[in-house]
Order: C-alpha cells, then structure tokens, then sequence
C-alpha cells in the first residue's frame, strides 16, 4: 500500500545514497496524485551549492516537470525536519502537506526551534505531520556523524 | 564611492528589469571583497519555479563562480526584505551581512514577521540592515501593483 511509511522510506533510500557520497543523509519524495512527481538527495558538497538540501531539489525539478511554480495539491516526505530555507521553499511553492521523519531540535522549521508553514503573514499554509519512521530517519543521521567522528 | 547606497542602486536597477518583463520587482546584488560577485532578478514566472527569487538566484550564482556553498564574508543587497525561503538560504550560504530596501511587514523573516537572522540555533548568525533606499524600493513594488490592477 502506497501510504505515508511507503513514500518515507522512499525517502529514507534516497538519503542514504546521500550518505554513501560524504554527505549529509537527508532524502525528500514530491508525490501528487498518487504519483512520485520528483525526488532527490542531500547535495550541497558535490554541488558546491548552498541551496542544494534535499527538499530545494526535489521542489526544483517538480516545478520543472510541471512547468509551474505551483505545487498545489502535492505532498513532500522527507527524512528530517526542514531547515528555514527548505520550510520557506515548501510555503512558496504551495506544497500541501510535509510528511518528516526525524525531529531537527536546532534548524528544524516546522515544529521544533522555528514554525514557518503555520505562522500567518504567508500566502499559503501547509500542514505538517512529524515522526514518520522516526527512529530509522533519526538512527541513519546519528552513524553518518559518528562514522564522521571516527575518521 | 562604492557603498550601501551605490550596491541598493544596482539591485534597484535589476528590479526594474524584472517589472518589465512582469516579474514582482526584486533585485539582489552579492558583493564579496569590492567585487560584484552575482546579480540576479526574480524570475518566478518566467522559469515557473518556486525558488527563483532575486537572492536564491544571486546565491546558485555565486556558489557556482566560487565553486563553494560558503559565501563567507560576502555580503547581500536586495531591494525588498526577504522571505523566509531567501532569509534560510543568506543563513545557509553563511552571508556576513544583508542590507534591504523596503520592509515587507507579511512575510518580511529579517525583522518584520519572521526574524530568521538573529534567533539562536542555526549554524551562522548573519547580521542585517534595512531601509536602505527604501522609498525607491517601496515605490516600484506599489507602482507594479497598481499597474496590474489597471490591467
């Protein structure tokens, strides 16, 4: 069945490819309609590029796809909590819904340290629901930087 | 003399560009020891893609011409305060310092209704100042709009 877990860890492969090439761990799924509309991984240190997080990927190529800057209708899982740049990219781009795994306590945009999709002032507002194979998303995060650590 | 004043000028400019071609007037100029390092307008519509305000675009830019995610040191000048998106992404590129035309109270993240810059938590701490040229710059965005409501 194509639910929540099913895209998660869609979500979760893709960010451990990211792993695998030195960098941070984090994957993002875009799904409308029941389709998988894009998808990408964590890039910022091969890209050289500091916009190249997970989400700002995937948002690029959906938007690409759709030849629109609107996402309207479409829902994004991604292995951890998205950082202000990322959370603002999901409002601008009118995503309807965020799907997180792991909780980000410091740079985390939807719940934990900042709120950005709730806060009025915005012209859209996406729900969000936090925790989804949080343990697998949080667990593949702490090896990458103990595996760091080690070396 | 190459100061504030004379960077918002050329960022006021590229706004301009961007009215032109029906774009919401934004511009952003990224300057890095005395050098122009990027410039860049909003191209939303145009490239009908979410993330292509004036400063991600300035950002991608200089990135690529450093070959690096870190922007240390270079500092941004964008005719409207930006968004949460764009503020994420000035924290992110580690930007020393945003100077910003006109204040945007709804979604303003630098001191307006968001203030993405200064809260703790984040990896870097990018220092701002506003209202520079800020009737110029407020006055293109109400010019823009007035005219598309005649339309």
């Amino acid at each position: 069945m194509k639910d929540k877990f099913y895209y998660m860890k869609m979500a979760l492969d893709l960010a451990r490819k990211a792993g695998e090439l030195g960098e941070v761990p984090i994957g993002a799924v875009i799904v409308k309609d029941g389709e998988v509309l894009s998808s990408a991984f964590n890039m910022r240190n091969q890209k050289g590029m500091a916009t190249a997080h997970a989400e700002i990927l995937a948002i690029e190529d959906a938007c690409k796809k759709l030849g629109d800057w609107r996402l309207d209708g479409a829902e994004m899982y991604v292995s951890l909590e998205p950082c202000p740049m990322c959370a603002g990219a999901i409002v601008n781009a009118r995503i309807k819904k965020v799907y997180f795994g792991a909780f980000e306590k410091k740079s985390g945009a939807v719940f934990s340290n900042f709120r950005l999709l709730f806060k009025g002032g915005l012209n859209h507002v996406t729900d969000a629901e936090g925790g989804i194979l949080e343990k697998e998303c949080s667990d593949l995060l702490k090896e990458f930087f103990l595996d760091k650590r080690k070396v």
